[in-house]
């Protein structure tokens, strides 16, 4: 079954089997990849075990058992908890062992996982990907890669098997930062589309049509294409949970205040997201963002 | 050399020859239209002369010698001044006319020029467009109309000649909501690449890569498409400027005050081009948005 390059047999870890992280995990197990599993609700390994990845009981244990190691958590806590915590990563982890971590998270501990990394003569690289889960589930996300540039190279052949856009941004932690600049951009198209969409609705004009007018021009853009029509349908699901994208912001406004620079629309756009998820979205589709403009317009 | 439908021989009326309305003009021109001419400034009508367009010295005079009258002005002002004024279309249109304004311009001043019109028995269509000046010159704009469907309907072969993308969108006003729905969305994938830019720059990032890294994805758009290049060679020369953007915007506002919504996200961007335009960018193209947002974060 195996697979390209030099990394033919190594030992591969895998940290964190949520809706992505499972889709993630399966494709290097298919691809013939030994695989060990730890995930914090050990539930939601459960499918992998039967095909025939090995569980571990601690970050720790798969450390010393993997010779690339992949984290895919919630939020910047958890990273910190996988890695540095009392039975982390770090506390057990091999010479020569390639990190890397795949959750969205701050750009400045992306750096501090990979000074450790080095401390301890290993790598790391920090990986966040855009697509959601259906890019998971099809490997066709993007992944945005920062850390030692022939570390990055020596991780295509898997990488190539989760995603199809793969560049490398530059060292540690400018990953991180190109995924908020992704993010920075959808809160931008986000917030003129729901409020385009309010607009179109109180004016009488029929949704529709006005998006078969507009979508071809220089309004055009994928949340148009994409999320309109489920807006039109009133369908909430996510794609890509409210509150990870609160948590994404938040990132981008942290680092954008650290480097002394402002982003009044991100701002403001990350303000209504905060209302819609104390709306209790926080479980629903970003694109539930008109609710929270709606009920700012009911507000008066 | 002509041309299609129940329109062949009308003579046609066109006030306004800025850069976008010589272009339009000159192509019902060539499609062998006897055309009549008046603009504010004379001097922007004489190549349309040489190609046998008919000068007149006033609106009034225009209206008084054509069957359908296409308007294309600046601002709201110069719509009700080319109308209402008292050398103005109404002071002497004939029964049966058809007027066509494609200034984008308040929704309620087309309800009332529609109004007026089927007072003194002719008919007002709303159609403004968007695609900028190479929309206008290569023909391919797209065209959002309001009005009596029939009307709209029977112009379509004169539409044709200026457009690719025209769709009706109902009643009187129509056809101007539809082009501030167009300029809501455009407001938020504006921003939404400015602050990214202005991140990726600041953060080290490599912008050119970062693009790559993201337009093929979830942050695709028509501005991180055609602007963004532009933004990294900083130049700002207008595709559309920011003078006539803050118009639009500004009418959206009004709309949607009066409509009893907020939109927040364009509120803020307008803020934003006020303040460029107070900077001295009023002629710049709108993706100069980033100057404003550079000098926010340097005045800190």
């Amino acid at each position: 079954m195996n697979s390209s390059g030099g990394l033919s047999g190594k030992t591969l870890g895998w940290i964190g089997t949520g809706v992505m992280g499972f889709s993630m995990a399966s494709h290097l197990l298919k691809a013939g990849y030994p695989l060990v599993v730890y995930t914090r609700t050990a539930s939601k390994a459960s499918s992998l075990l039967e095909q025939g990845a090995r569980w571990v009981d601690t970050p720790a244990e798969l450390a010393s058992q993997s010779e690339i190691i992949f984290t895919m958590v919630g939020y910047p806590q958890d990273v910190e908890e996988v890695y540095f915590g009392k039975k982390g990563i770090f506390s057990s982890l091999k010479r020569n062992s390639i990190l890397v971590d795949m959750t969205t998270t701050q750009p400045s501990l992306s750096i501090r996982i990979a000074e450790s990394a080095l401390n301890k003569g290993a790598h790391a690289v920090d990986a966040p990907v855009s697509g959601g889960d259906i890019g998971a589930r099809n490997a066709t996300l993007s992944i945005m890669a920062g850390g030692e540039k022939d570390i990055v190279d020596s991780l295509l052949p898997l990488f190539q098997l989760l995603g199809k856009n793969i560049v490398y941004q530059g060292g540690p932690g400018s990953g991180q930062h190109a995924k908020m600049c992704n993010q920075i951009v959808i809160a931008g198209t986000m917030i003129g589309v729901c409020e385009s969409l309010l607009y179109a609705k109180k004016s009488g004009l029929n949704p529709e049509t006005l998006l078969g007018a507009i979508r071809q021009g220089a309004a055009g853009c994928w949340t148009l294409e994409n999320l309109a029509p489920r807006i039109l349908k009133g369908d909430y699901t996510p794609g890509f949970y409210v509150e990870h994208f609160v948590k994404d912001m938040g990132i981008a406004l942290e680092e954008a205040a650290r480097m002394g620079i402002q982003l009044p629309g991100l701002e403001k756009v990350q303000q209504l997201y905060l209302r819609l998820q104390e709306m209790g979205h926080g479980k629903s589709g970003t694109q539930a963002l008109i609710l929270a403009l709606e009920s700012l317009s009911e507000e008066g």
